[in-house]
């Protein structure tokens, strides 16, 4: 079955690697749930580092949250040095961090324009620009969320999630996108972005503090959907994928 | 008292068939609602694949969330070749995924028509001249979500709804269509599509990532109405019709 | 007690009529309650069934959820023979789906009346008329939903529901009419139907999947309360009165 | 203590009385809060009922929520002979069903006035007309569901529930009224009638469908706050007032 | 410490005092949030005797809930004599019943002014007066609900009642405003007054009515913090302090 | 990997240091999330006093919750002597109560501007300024709930909170934050303040009204993320890093 899905990337973290049978299908678009501090970016980042330190694999990273320096010493401290791999042309850090701000509206050329549409289409156009510019095979925007929060009727959500979706899987690259989760708690109402991602993670805390991964969807793949326990070390993410949460 | 109901459709999923009492009854609409990645789309594939291969029923699969070439692809690693049923003519796909992006004001000649009133016609129309063409005896229309969440007051969902599940039942195949649960864990609201399709099938997580699938609702049938485990795996959807969800 | 409370009309489902310390009483009205699939159509259809056969007393089924053909098919298939009532003149079927579709904006004559009114207005007099002509015992309304919803604000709603119910109760037949319940689950919202009618009695799926009938309500009866279990099979409903919920 | 609180008037419900610690205060004003079928009407009406057979106290019902003769015929069947209390001329009814149904817009003289507060204002003077007519010595209104639920803004709903209270203490005697629960299950919003009557009594539904009473207030008088067991039969309510909810 | 925290103002029920570690803190300002009929008064009235009588603190009462006759009898069967306290001088009954009665819109002069802001204006004028006259030790205000629920946006509600929090404090006096819960159950959305007020005790109903105080708040004291049981009796409040809530 | 992190600064509460396995990292703005009187403030004097006490670093209070005089007398109560550390020129008060008295409309110069833009420009001059005067090592606003919940709008409030925290990320120091929890309970909405800063403490009561504190989140660190209880008292807080919450 493995091959008719095409090939898998590594992330590199064994337990994950583990419960997505292999790693993530080639070309997929992936959303990385999580509330905060759960490590979204963390679990992204390695995903990047592993292909290009392992794999040769070009990758970029496209920062909504922060800029390049903090991210970068973000990762150091978890032993992944990004200025290397950029050096060596391996890495890409695309600062959109501006999109965040555009105002609400603005104007292209004399034609007023929601700055909604307008930070959609930059995000857009900042992805297909560092796409052509790089080729890279593995894609992370981190995080979609600042956009889709300007979006609160479902409906009109729902075609802007479609639009970066289908950006993203025309690069034809492997892309993680992270959101983050509006409750926490038993039972929480579902975001078009699930429906609409072609896999999707989540990274939550349970009882007590201790925290739990689940892979909820992955299509074109045989995925363990049970959640299992991790933890955030010296070394990233730690997944115990033969674990039961308690 | 099977006799009376008329035929039976085997979904080939041999659990779910015995859940269901030998199979889903002919000319019936039946919603199969679920939570992201829990396997709606495979569920229907394997009604139509099995129908196709051994009854040599014609299907179609009327698509509103992915082209055909990412239909077949994601089928075939499952292990049903949709590409050899379509030239042997017990299949056909149709594609109807710019359905949902018509955008929201749009025009009908001169006269201004409102966009999702237009989606609506234009996938009434779809349908239609599918059956026409192709007098398919199974029908999948997958799925309804990005249009009847369009409408999120009640008194204007209904009668879409209605309107869908009547030009559905005109067809005399039988239909299937899938949409997104809109929340996860115990209790949630009922959406107006469980009341006016005949039958509903839901999927989901429960506590910990097993899945189960359960027949809420099916007219005209004795089925069993409790939980049930399932996995997906290389072979499909597999329903484990005599176990209960622990 | 039971002679101050006037004749009891039984429901032919022994174990409900257990339940109800006999039966309906005579002229009340009284709203089922439950959620998709549980069997609303099927219980208030042994009523009247019951009702033909067992004690030569007129029925009619005013059916807004589908027509007459459809129907019949269905009960048929759990052994009731509606035809064959039909033509000894002890059932009546009047298709009230037009109801349900009823423009938002309609006339009469040349003054404008809202959608919503003239659906009310409408339904009062095919259940006006079709009393005058049958002179039923036992009344059905299925189900009232599709009308109680176009009225969101509980304070416009309760004089429609009011209406409707002091229609039905003017016909001093026995009359149950249908509604859908809007979530699942512990604890849920109150509708003014609930208040308004004489009896309640509610149809919910408990968890993994048993089914649970209720009464919560009878005006003049002194009733079982208790959540009891039930099943539908080939001969329709069985209600276990003597049996706990686990 | 009792006697600085003043007289006390019994409820004749054995079991309510000993929670009630004698019954009720004399001169308050005291809300019954049910769901559905939970009995408010009948408690209320045994009060009435007790008052006129054994202490000779005259009794006025005023009612929103059926014309005279269905209480009548209810009432007779729970044993209680309100005609015979009437020729007596130690119970009147007050037909105040037509509140209920003023419409939203009416006018008085050539000034519209809204709905609502002439249905308010209706209701006051029913109530001072009947209180100066037939100087009563116990007072229920049932329901002041239809009046509250008419201002869904808590802002303009506290005055209205003041100004009713206010009246009804005006009146120096013992006063029910009752209203809906607007949900069932563990937690609820607190209604503001609850916080401006004088003494709060809840009727609910609890697991399985057993019955419970409980005393959430009762200004001025040391009750039994623990929910109770209670059943209705043909005796009207049974409290069990020395029993645990289970 | 409790040198440092200034004076204690002991309530005289022996269990709070016990768990506030002494008494209130000298000029603190404290929320007293609770379900209907928990005693909220009843708790605000036995620190004003109790400092009258055991203290000769001066206490005044500015009571929005009730006229004075009214206050004064509840209490008075509760064993405090209010009427001996005020002739004593130490005790003044403020009746601000009048400021939940202000309309919604008013005229000040010639200048219209919103009612809600009049009645705060007026409260803040009627506090300050009776502060100037009286230079009480202890104050209550009983209840604020009625003022702070005119204002539903937070954005607005949270300068309100930092308004009358710190006109309280400009009093130098211990100040106990009560205010109404929300909602009952486990888990509820917080109040602003919560995080206004120095100081928050809860009164709430649990399982099957026993009640249960807990200190949620108590600036510059160190308190017990835990959920202890209470009842209410002919003495009036007796706190539990050493026995858990079961 | 404590190295690459750069510099600890201990907050002086052993257990908590512990958890955050040596101190806040160097830098960073953390939010402190709490209920009332759950002891924010508190948590964040004691990180301003340790800091000048033991290491000789400057700190700012920048307090938007009550006046210097106030937070003085509360934090000595609690053996805090922040007069002698203002002398000595280690601490500074900065009063930004008015900032939450802001009219909603204001005028800078001729321009009107909406007060709460103003509130915001305003407080972000006050820290700036106070920064470029004291040179601190470590600061303290508290709160931002006055500011934020102006703003009830998701899309409105992300830039908001966004600019705060990247003004005082300008600043170098590390930044304590202190926000208000809205709800009780399990399971909650998660607030885009917890999205955006580098850090989130959450301080909750949980059941009976024992406490528990929980880093959820803390960039660059590998902190303790499970609950611990802890307890206030003379020697402010003290928290049980080694305890579980029962």
């Amino acid at each position: 079955m493995s091959q008719s899905m095409g090939a898998r990337l590594e992330t590199g973290i064994t337990g994950l690697d583990s419960m997505l049978d292999g790693g993530f299908n080639e070309g997929r678009v992936v959303l990385v749930l999580g509330e905060p501090g759960c490590g979204k970016t963390i679990l992204c980042s390695e995903f990047l580092h592993y292909g290009a330190t392992n794999k040769n694999e070009k990758g970029i990273f496209i920062g909504m949250n922060e800029p390049q320096s903090r991210f970068m010493q973000e990762m150091a401290g978890l032993g992944m040095d990004f200025s290397k791999l950029e050096k060596d042309g391996t890495f890409s850090y695309v600062d959109a961090t501006e999109v965040r701000r555009i105002p609400e509206q603005a104007k292209v050329g004399r034609i007023p324009v929601g700055g909604r549409e307008l930070g959609l289409v930059n995000l857009m156009d900042m992805i297909q620009e560092a796409i052509e510019k790089h080729s890279p095979k593995r894609v992370v925007v981190d995080s979609i969320s600042d956009l889709v929060f300007r979006y609160p009727k479902m409906e009109e959500r729902r075609p802007v999630v479609l639009d970066l979706v289908e950006t993203l899987q025309g690069t034809k690259a492997t892309c993680l996108m992270t959101s983050e989760l509006l409750s926490t708690g038993e039972g929480r109402l579902l975001q078009p972005e699930e429906y609409l991602a072609e896999g999707v993670i989540i990274l939550r805390t349970i009882q007590k503090g201790a925290r739990a991964i689940q892979i909820l969807k992955m299509r074109g793949s045989k995925v363990d959907t049970h959640a299992r326990p991790y933890i955030i070390n010296e070394n990233g993410i730690q997944v115990y994928a033969t674990e039961e949460i308690y």
